[in-house]
């Protein structure tokens, strides 16, 4: 799935940033070395390996930064699907800056394109039934925003982007508050009409009476596919149904099946492998 | 593996962002509706896996910057190995602070530790070789400076840490330059007394002529471990030995029997797994 | 009403610039030639009007940021009715310090009172009507985040806080989309489950469109009066109702009476005067 | 009054960082679920109420930093009069990168123009007496320099632009000193001669003591029109005259009339309402 | 002499960033490897040679900054005359960290110490003669502020900071304008009553022309002592006069002795050696 | 000799903020006032003596920022040794931009250019022999990496660019382990194969030992040429050799002489004068 892509005046701070932290206080002292100032190259980002693009507009940055005279024309957009060995974006311009650049180019599209990727074979293993996958706020330092980007990349959906934008109680809030209705009761006091409020369940009990205070949303924590097909019943449309806490590939389509609104899964942004993408020069 | 804590001068900023990329333009909007401004509580960061603890200092500052009223005492050191279970380090003070900056600091200490455990695993399984475990420029965007930290904190060494601090000449650059010997005239032409030069070979016939050339070190590229010892015999010591592609727990002591001095492993940077943290409260 | 405060890792930077801004290459020429660096004083912020106080915590981190031993003790806190004559806080320490930060704290504090006031005085018309006031992303560059949590002080909510936290479609994203029920059907294809949709509407049969499209809000503009009580009726409680466009003070109360869920001012926060406030010394 | 430019390097920063508290981690979902990537737009940025325009450059800056492919031509320069129905400029291009930009243009565009118009207001009111309208550094936190700069494109001038650019001893100062000649004294000692000092008084009496001790300016502080006259008497000639306090549109004549050389408002920066504007589509 | 030290606010970027640039992504390996976490020292800056101390406060922030345990107890004060051997300050504490912020604390005192050894030893050559000695806008780049206070430290004033707090008519505007008069009318016209006008002139012609145009300061460019002599008779008291262009501190009496205001040195800032200064162990 | 330039990734960021203490809050106000918007110029940066150009791509990208319109072509490049009179480059464009950026532009070109016409003549007077002239960590703040590129320009090689890049063991290092064999063994046992050790060495005892204990690299400091002549033949190639300290023009043959590999001197920084350029309008 194609995402809208983000504008340059979000992402280039961070190219910016992982640029300086790789050239240091010398810059690319090999390349200056080896490669003559006026040699151009056509090079490919070939994929190693199957998976789903993302990232390829914080590549293109990451080279035109270094030296503007380097074009990327890519030959998949992010969220397309790729085998292996296909190319996915051409490379041309001076050898000098493309080499000065590779690195920090992979390492934002070998990271983006692993979240794209796993989140996609997630999404693959539902296909059929409603449920939306999505991410959580264990992300990677510095990069939730590009890391959520590349999440949509891969077909899923975005949960909170950050403690401001929802309400989601946890279960050590409802522990201070002494209970599901407390903890409800203060938030809606505390929150306008336009925030939604989402509450974490443990139990049917305390499923109850989370509905009973007309949760927007439930995050049903920890549970199996047959209690959670039990909450759903209970639910019975009367919130949205988020299913949390251990579902991987293996037992996505079982959590899916259980009739679950949303699937939320930590590893898609802390834990996913990169997606292995080599840069080669073309004869 | 203990290794020397970074000065907070140096994790500051990177602390600062992640905050605030977290707390958005509202702040903590669930936990200041339902926790009281006045409650103090008793928290624990405890491992839900084993694993060896990296990042302790960036969750401590995390704490500090959003109260200062904050104390995380730690019962674990950086690089120290934890069982299940274990207690990592004891958070105290205002339950607000504690719930907002709860993410942020887990995000650190889980991703940092996940790379430490994964360094770690690879020492275990070359106990007895000389060889050194080192990571590579195929870090996180925005985190290679404290991804290094945690290699160290793992038992691991640090190869380059960008581009200027060591000239490695890769394939693309012997490409280019038109061979071995040629690649290593420019960079010697070019570069300081103290600087190294490493070079990467694919064949005896390139390791051969690199060592006429005096490279201070070879990198060896995909080679099996036949093929690395004999690349070693060929060396003996006239150079310092990299092995590097493809290297596994599975396949590491094989490495390392070849007698390698080196081996770089870019997963444990960028594709290695979160070690799971999660942080209790006491009751 | 008092909020939250918010954590001083999201104000800092904000509160170091502003000061950067007065103090230019050589600080603060006038006091460093006149007053003893000896010298301490004990001082007061003094209402000079009535109103609701706002940004105590920005007033007291720019005189901490000048010089760490000057104390500011709060009288109020934000969120306070004041009358004219009332002492707000109380700041004493270095009176070098002082007077070079005065210009910045009371910057921060005027402004902010200001939109905390003007917030007041909306809601204090519309007592006893269900009705919200929200303010709007018509702020002023750079405080978006300080003037919403100003509004908040005053009794009022927050609509979104940026173009990312919901979906409103306006009138210029309807005529692109070539009507209510498209733009309404485009929207819920690319959004998750937990993003809210609000839609501008200008007449009825737009508003009836809307909910047959199950919006989430409907934004009622510029409608008078009685045409938003026939809207509210129309409504049903199906959807969140928003009037906008041309409140005031004035008609305020007569626009909550037509039983809108929210009123949204933009000049909360883009035309609000300062509260004027003083510091004097105290003999 | 057209102004001269700030260049693009002065102003960069500020109109980044305004559109990034805009998009917020997300970006512009609305637009991006709604409006077609490939669509263009004709767009005019029109006068809803007279007055004079400012803040041009960065409107055309903010909608450049979204999508460089905008263009926007404008119709008035900043210091221009308009009337109610005036274009004021013209944005043509990609409809997604228009309806993405559009608020931060104009909460610029309407805040330094509110600025620029009530200043062009006391300056119209004031036409045929000496006096300059000047600004003080009661200015929005983070703007100064821009709201500065729309003070001179309503035809005002600017006063200090911060502590540090000339000596201001103000009645607290003078506390402290113990009197207006001490004061003097003692900024003439710690200041070179290039540096301009003006003190603050409060009766004729003070202000025999300044012009004794030579000061450059005086600040005629709170001051009805005939003991302004009989200060400008008083002072004839030997220092700049500037009333101060309690000036409005509607006594702005009368202080005028006294002979003062300026007069300084604080509300000009403080407290202008935004000059409504708005962003039309062309069929 | 003793000036008004900078608020921490306005060096702490500064020392924070060249403490980042010496500790790269590793920290001080050396140190680190070397010396225990628990050694505590005591040590002392002392002068290597004799000249005026500056810049104490930034060394202080830079141990502060490494670790807040450091404590800097200051033997002189910026202004004060040193001598050979003279111990200038005593640094306590971890050994570590005064090893790590060693270098970055000597290169600030040691840079700033030179710009105020050299204004001193001008301020010196020059004593009984009104001239006063400043610096201009020749100043290294990101050092402006500090490098002014250095010369202030010396003994010396300030010229203009920058481009924006005083009009300097250089012959390169009046080449534009046409002549003097006309440069100064176009000044006039476009500058408040309270900005300070300066033309540089290099012959009497030029300065009488000046004059007659009632110019508030004339810089009297590369005109020997006898020229100059007869410039500032010319002038008798109706502008400020500065003299500048090639003066050392061999001609620096020669050029006081012709009776100017003023005296502009670009080598203050540009071209001073380093104060020698070293950090001793003590026993 | 011409080193490779620095990307603008690189260099724009001091740049930028270099250009912004120029500009303060105002920018150019007295261009702005005399300077036609419409007058373009041509000029060209013009040697005021003999030296080697260093700094070009910084005064480009200063004059670029102001104004894009502004061209600057070089007619020499960096690291070329030019003459009293000749043409560095040629800038064209609008005037105004070219006065404003004026400063900026040349204080780069000066100070960078100062740098390394120091180094080329430490570099010529040693010619023939085999020494590098290096530079140290005595760099002014904030510009190492520019002033080692200076240092590159005029011929010299650069040592360490900070802490992290080297382990260089100074006397108090030795202090603190006990003696020269023990730092050493315990730098090589917390440090990498591929980090080089050098230590300081105070007499031929202590060079013995370093040695012994293999170290890569020995700077024998503050010895004379008899002394370092011995240590050289001690040494015996089995190090490097770094004669530091008290290195001077003067001497600097002598000390090559005593056939040292690499010269290191902190005056090439921290203490080279401006080199004398200036901006000529050519009619």
């Amino acid at each position: 799935m194609r995402p809208s892509s983000l504008p340059r005046v979000m992402i280039e701070p961070l190219v910016r940033a992982t640029l300086l932290e790789d050239l240091g206080r010398a810059g690319d002292i090999t390349t200056d070395a080896i490669v003559p100032a006026d040699l151009t190259v056509k090079t490919v980002f070939a994929a190693r390996q199957p998976g789903v693009v993302a990232g390829l507009d914080l590549a293109r940055l990451a080279f035109a930064l270094i030296d503007p005279a380097i074009r990327l024309e890519s030959e998949k957009d992010d969220g397309d699907v790729i085998a292996k060995g296909d190319a996915i974006a051409r490379i041309e311009g001076p050898a000098r800056g493309i080499l000065t650049a590779e690195r920090t180019a992979l390492n934002f599209l070998g990271h983006l394109s692993g979240i794209a990727s796993a989140t996609a074979s997630v999404v693959a293993a539902i296909a059929g039934y409603k449920a939306q996958v999505v991410c959580t706020r264990k992300t990677t330092p510095g990069l939730r925003s590009v890391e959520k980007y590349a999440v949509r990349a891969g077909g899923g959906s975005n949960h909170r982007f950050g403690l401001d934008d929802a309400v989601l109680i946890k279960d050590n809030h409802v522990a201070i508050a002494g209970g599901i209705s407390e903890a409800l009761r203060r938030a809606r006091a505390r929150t306008g009409h336009l925030v939604r409020i989402e509450i974490e369940v443990d139990t049917l009990a305390q499923l109850a009476e989370a509905l009973d205070q007309k949760a927007d949303a439930v995050l049903l924590d920890n549970m199996g596919p047959d209690m959670l097909a039990e909450a759903v019943r209970l639910v019975a449309g009367r919130a949205i149904t988020e299913a949390s806490g251990g579902i991987a590939l293996a037992n996505a389509a079982a959590v899916a099946a259980a009739g679950v609104d949303l699937m939320s899964l930590g590893w898609l942004t802390h834990s996913a492998a990169v997606l292995d993408i080599g840069l080669d020069f073309i004869e």
